[in-house]
């Protein structure tokens, strides 16, 4: 973070690299779609194995930071510290900051503080930061306390800021420039102060109080003449993160408006960091990705995650969904007497059942995922209910057509088959109105529509679908 | 795309622009989660409704491209035409490429070819493309038509890629350089060139045939000396993507390497243009997203499709489920006659068979989610499913005590609990091997495991539920 040399040295990266791209490396560890292959896994396993680092390192060497982290998560776990050990120096600050939570943990551990000090030196705050706060408290602090004061109290200070928050995202290091600077001034500053950061695609204009005023991307920096002045050239309307701004709404913020970068403000609107794309790029794919977990009720769903901690996040919603499934088993109880006198029933009730629960799946996705990105609001909320209910209706006569007309020829009875026919578009259609309708409710109670939805809407529609079929055979006499 | 005015002319941003910021207008027209808010478009729409479309237009003006079409989507799609009518040239090219795929269809129909030339030219190649790609053939000829012959050529040029390619969502214009040239040159360069881009992160340095050899952040040329060579700042070590690669996996590897422009190249090597990352953003998320509503079988899932479209996606897969559904059926209707002895059975028999569809869904969103991230390989496919298996048996070990006591305490029978123990077991650990291995096969025989693995998955927890609770009654004896 602090440590940065001469202007120019630092940056010749043409000199110091070997001309292998990774259009190149790609043939030799890498398929088509960036995995790496598993024969350069098992042979960098084999050489770490044969205690042959040489080997292993002369194999990792040419890769992308992400791919030896990639690297490290798909060895098995109880062969990583070896591996990261055989590898030495390659697994450095960037793959550490790129790898999987559960599996740095898992090689953090073995790292003395003062390694960790010294990676959390060579990373962007936001990096840094996303290592260290996962920690204990006493190994967090022991790491804090091996830094440079400078590197420390820009982590404290990240830290100071609640978890997920745009705070924890965002880095300290940006331009920043009056607006009376002209063009010729901004690029002599650049070339003049060696402790700038090198990574930045926008300069923020401020005023005296430090306040953003307005933005400039680089490209236009560099294709004016000198003399122009910032305050000319800056954008005045410019998209602002509060410090305390979640980072699902962060990056929701990106992707509608396109942001490459944005500045981030305090309560009193003082410039206090930067966040880039490319930390908020992953944060868009989790938040994208996280709803089908929660609507399953996996939890965190990592393949990484211990065994443990997924048991005892799944198994909590399979015990809930056992206490739903006995309102199911209830309403079926209060038929035991038209089943008895009628077993095809109870062949034939887990149909109903069943198709109505995949409607009401379809209609929830499409709800919750409607949700997530922001596409519903006040204005349109009754419009998606009804939307849905006119294309549940289309399915369940569909489908009830279908199924009653199978069951009157195959069972040879039309009333029957007249009974899971309206049964069937029954619960279509309350499963229409259960996956919209229930999503909605939730998010109204500002609940996580993933989390809470699916066991609401399967125990309606596998309760209506019983009470449909059975009621319904009951009451057209079909055992009398 | 081709009309560039003066260099310095239209990049002053400050002096034609007021002084509103977009935080200033969230106080009046967004929420906090930067969603227009209904108090907002009601007064738009009954602006409009009155005639007074000025009242309008001024209520708008202030708002983001990204937020008029916004506006627009949340508009009933019968009032849309009017909408866009009384708010004229504030629905512009830059509204209409962030548009809804279905709301801007709506729109454009209403559009003269000539009009929509206009706004194609005004556009990035890539957003250009991604407004014509979807016309009609006849309608997508009109326009092309009507435009300048070079813009033409772009847009003509990109259609020739397949659709979802690099090469539709690449854009031409961007700044290659050899590498013999100095920071100092290019600067000079830049500025001297009035018709190049003004939108770009990166530059590209070339050998003589076109092919790119390195890359270039703007920041490290603002940072240099004038005399640094390309040769020397640029950085070798590039990730370039084919022309012809699914940008999906083009999405996948600017999240992977945190990639903030990237060129693209032809099968010689030769770079033929520009992807950035605002371009991919929204593909990250659509594509992170997708799966939610494949794995329930919502087809596209958008709230915008039409209720024709979303009832033909839905239905399909609905009565493919009325067929897996007879599978379970037929395999209750075997133990009919079990059934008929002890009624009970009916009673209990869905717990079985739900329980284990949630944990089958549980372990398929894992999968399915670890798949789409390319987190699993052949190295870890089969450590994957031994992992859900284990996590499966604490589970099922756990609801089968549950369930199990709680029966046999319901029932006042011992053996009743201790079946339905034993099924529960069975089917969760079943579910567990199905939810993994399904996904894992599908994607080994590229197919899309998203789509095709929820229908199996179901059938199999539904057929073993139904199989072991009916079988082992019948082999316990209990109705005997």
């Amino acid at each position: 973070m602090s440590e940065r040399g001469d202007p120019a040295e630092p940056l010749l990266h043409g000199a110091d690299t070997d001309e292998e791209t990774i259009v190149e490396q790609a043939e030799t560890s890498l398929d088509e779609d960036d995995r790496l292959k598993p024969e350069f896994l098992s042979a960098v396993l084999d050489a770490v194995e044969d205690g042959d680092s040489e080997t292993a390192r002369d194999l990792v060497s040419p890769l992308h930071p992400a791919d030896i982290a990639d690297l490290l998560e798909l060895t098995p776990s109880e062969r990583r510290a070896d591996v990261a050990a055989a590898l030495g120096d390659l697994v450095g600050a960037e793959v550490l900051s790129e790898l999987n939570d559960y599996v740095r943990d898992d090689l953090i551990g073995a790292l003395a503080p003062e390694q960790l000090a010294e990676f959390a030196a060579e990373l962007d705050t936001d990096d840094a930061v996303a290592i260290i706060e996962d920690m204990e408290e006493a190994d967090q602090q022991a790491v804090l306390d091996a830094m440079e004061p400078e590197d420390r109290a820009a982590i404290e200070s990240a830290l100071s800021y609640p978890e997920e928050s745009a705070g924890r995202l965002m880095q300290r290091d940006l331009v920043a420039v009056p607006e009376h600077m002209t063009v010729g001034q901004v690029i002599d500053y650049l070339r003049d102060n060696a402790d700038l950061t090198r990574d930045f695609w926008e300069i923020y204009v401020v005023d005296a109080a430090h306040r953003p005023i307005g933005y400039c991307q680089l490209s236009w920096i560099l294709t004016c003449p000198r003399g122009i002045s910032m305050a000319d050239l800056m954008k005045r309307e410019q998209t602002l993160i509060p410090v305390d701004m979640d980072q699902e709404e962060v990056a929701l913020r990106f992707q509608k408006y396109a942001l490459i970068s944005a500045a981030v403000i305090d309560s009193s609107g003082r410039l206090v960091g930067m966040i880039t794309v490319d930390d908020v790029v992953h944060i868009i794919s989790e938040e994208a990705g996280e709803d089908i977990l929660r609507l399953s009720g996996a939890g965190e769903g990592d393949i990484n995650e211990p065994v443990m901690d997924s048991y005892r996040a799944r198994v909590r919603w399979l015990l809930t969904n056992l206490v739903t499934a006995l309102v199911a088993s209830t309403i079926i109880g209060i038929f035991e007497g038209t089943i008895q006198k009628m077993v095809a029933l109870a062949t034939l009730m887990p149909i109903v059942a069943g198709v109505g629960g995949n409607a009401g799946s379809q209609t929830m996705a499409v709800t919750v995922r409607a949700l997530a990105t922001n596409q519903i609001t006040g204005s349109n909320a009754r419009r998606t209910i009804v939307r849905e209910i006119r294309v549940a209706l289309l399915n369940g006569v569909t489908v009830a057509l279908v199924l009653g007309l199978g069951v009157a020829l195959v069972f040879q009875n039309m009333a029957l088959g007249g009974v899971i026919a309206a049964a069937m578009v029954t619960n279509i259609v309350t499963a229409g109105l259960a996956g919209a309708a229930v999503p909605l409710a939730f998010d109204r109670l500002n609940l996580d529509p993933a989390v809470a939805s699916s066991i609401f809407v399967t125990m309606i529609t596998d309760s209506m679908g019983f009470l449909a079929f059975l009621g319904l055979a009951t009451a057209a006499g079909l055992t009398g």
